[in-house]
């Protein structure tokens, strides 16, 4: 297959393509337009979030002569979910620049491949096992004796695809949960916080990292990413940054790489032995939201800017900052939050606030200058 | 005639009517669909920069069908220029709320009526005379024996329609020079320096006011406004922004007014003696574009609270900061800018980098944090 790639920097007034045409779709394309880009959206809905504020293609994700056009229209293209078709974007990539790569697309899709290539790696991930059956459960589970979660390998996200489980005798139901899908059976981790890292790369393999957020999830899906100074340790910093940078770097990536983390507490040992790899997405991150009223430039312009063979921009925090996710009803609170000073409320422009759907999300800003700073 | 008003905040969803399609309705429908509104552009020209971030109507502004087809299709009217047919806001207002008013816009859209308005609520402005005619030039002349300025009273923006004298045997070619349009004469005041502030109101009559920046012009147009702690002292912001408050009370405005002030420097005595208006904009302003990376809520998103009925956000400035606008051929130095750390580039989508066309603007951020606050 013949990759096309960047030669030199898309000047403004080129148009980025962008796949996908969820929230962060839409936070994408502004960021592209700030920067006087044009985007060009493709989604198979017309009333998605981003098609609200770039022109879209409506088209299924698998019509090739729409994939086509759409590629004939754009400079460069990138993505905002990772469960699109391999193939499609091997299509797309032919005609024009797909950054990140199918290959960040590829491994980051799929569970075990995912883990696979994190522990070739030599970097430490929780216990895994491939699982094509319910008999694989069942052995893996009298081998460990420790609680696991069951997950598909792929499509899950938002604690989707995913099933709690300790007993061997619980496997068929756990396997019928899923729908009997190819999965991994993972060992549940007796982690002390989560984090994340949220790292740019450029075409030329050069990164930017932020700060790290403490997330809070519930139910699967992510309530609150915190980021204070002090709340992480330089050398944790430091080695969680080094993991996320080691991965893009391995993966060639171009774009943002968020790299979900566990720490296991300062118990265990030295920062190497403390972190463990959760899982990685080729793309911005919700747990990356607060860089958009903390730094001067926020991830969604840095993914632009290193799609678009543009210089990184910095990552300085001049803030102690708190990102809270409306999710479904907490929506109906807009007017609460509205009102609160020193608060930035994000709404996606979605219709209907369904149960678990991500409708927005607020930034407070909690200190500000010199106080800030680890 | 019967204008509407809102009467109770509008629901994010709600959708925001813009008239005009220039990089200030550009910069509103992002910060409007930020807080989840729809937005939609009336423009004349359908290249133009707002057209590329929201769905837009592309018609004459005296095209009264088209007026009524787009009022029918937003919640609430906003403008981000001046020079519009105040007939046309007027019909709109009939049909849905109209914010800042008909009257905010029919005052600032003529010199003359603007400086007497201003005038008579008791706040300086430098002597000014209304013209007819060359003979009405000549004889002002020969009484203020001072160098000034012909203004034509309407369509003038950036230093156009502008002329300079001090000669009364000038005034028939300042007359012809200006098309020999309706004019004001204005004396030219000898200013330490030129500020404006940045104000919004709301529709209950609560407002806010932003820190003040230090503004340079070349050649009639923005060049660079400065907000740094200390540079104007506390009881000139004070002074500074209760003018600010009167005016936008007097006009009942809601949105953004922008009130441009000669400071003429600590020689001449108290606040009250050394600020004159200069003049003011119904609407968000370039002077206020430091806002979009040094306050937590910045000028757009105020100005679209306000319309929408929402409360207004916070003010509060928490970095030093230079914006400086790219003009022309310096939109060519993006890649300098965007290779600058602490530094934010805005590009507008503007086609050709005509002369003194404005292109985009670059926000630098200078300190941050305990060190900043006057």
């Amino acid at each position: 297959m013949n990759v096309k790639r960047l030669t030199s920097p898309l000047p403004p007034g080129s148009t980025i393509g962008i796949f996908g045409g969820g929230q962060l779709g839409r936070m994408l394309a502004m960021a592209a337009a700030h920067l006087g880009f044009q985007c060009r959206i493709y989604t198979d809905r017309a009333d998605a979030p981003a098609a609200a504020v770039a022109p879209a293609t409506v088209a299924e994700y698998t019509d090739v002569a729409a994939l086509r056009a759409f590629a004939a229209r754009t400079d460069v293209i990138t993505y905002e979910f990772e469960n699109i078709p391999v193939e499609a974007t091997r299509a797309l990539a032919e005609a024009v620049p797909l950054a990140p790569s199918a290959r960040s697309l590829e491994i980051s899709q799929d569970r075990l491949t995912e883990k696979s290539f994190i522990r070739d790696l030599a970097i430490p991930v929780a216990r895994f096992a491939d699982i094509a059956g319910p008999q694989d459960i069942a052995a893996t589970l009298r081998t460990w004796v420790a609680p696991a979660i069951l997950k598909t390998r792929r499509l899950g996200y938002d604690g989707k695809g995913q099933y709690s489980l300790k007993d061997p005798a619980e496997a068929a139901t756990a396997w019928q949960a899923l729908g009997c899908a190819p999965a991994i059976l993972e060992a549940r981790v007796p982690f002390a916080r989560e984090m994340s890292v949220i790292v740019a790369r450029d075409w030329r393999g050069n990164s930017v990292a932020y700060d790290i957020p403490v997330n809070e999830h519930g139910d699967g899906i992510l309530r609150r990413s915190t980021v204070t100074s002090g709340q992480v340790a330089d050398d944790i910093t430091a080695h969680a940054q080094a993991i996320a940078a080691k991965i893009a770097c391995a993966l060639d990536h171009v774009g943002v790489l968020a790299v979900e983390l566990f720490d296991l507490g300062p118990t265990v040992g030295a920062p190497n032995q403390r972190l463990l790899v959760n899982e990685i997405a080729p793309r911005v991150h919700n747990s990356g939201h607060w860089t958009m009223d903390a730094c001067c430039c926020d991830q969604f312009e840095n993914h632009i800017r290193a799609v678009a063979g543009w210089s990184l921009g910095g990552t300085r925090r001049h803030s102690d900052v708190e990102m809270t996710n409306l999710i479904g009803g907490d929506v109906e609170n807009w007017p609460r939050h509205a009102a609160c000073t020193d608060t930035s409320l994000y709404l996606y422009g979605k219709g209907e606030a369904r149960p678990g759907r991500k409708m927005g999300h607020v930034n407070r800003i909690l200190t500000t200058g010199r106080d800030v700073g680890r």
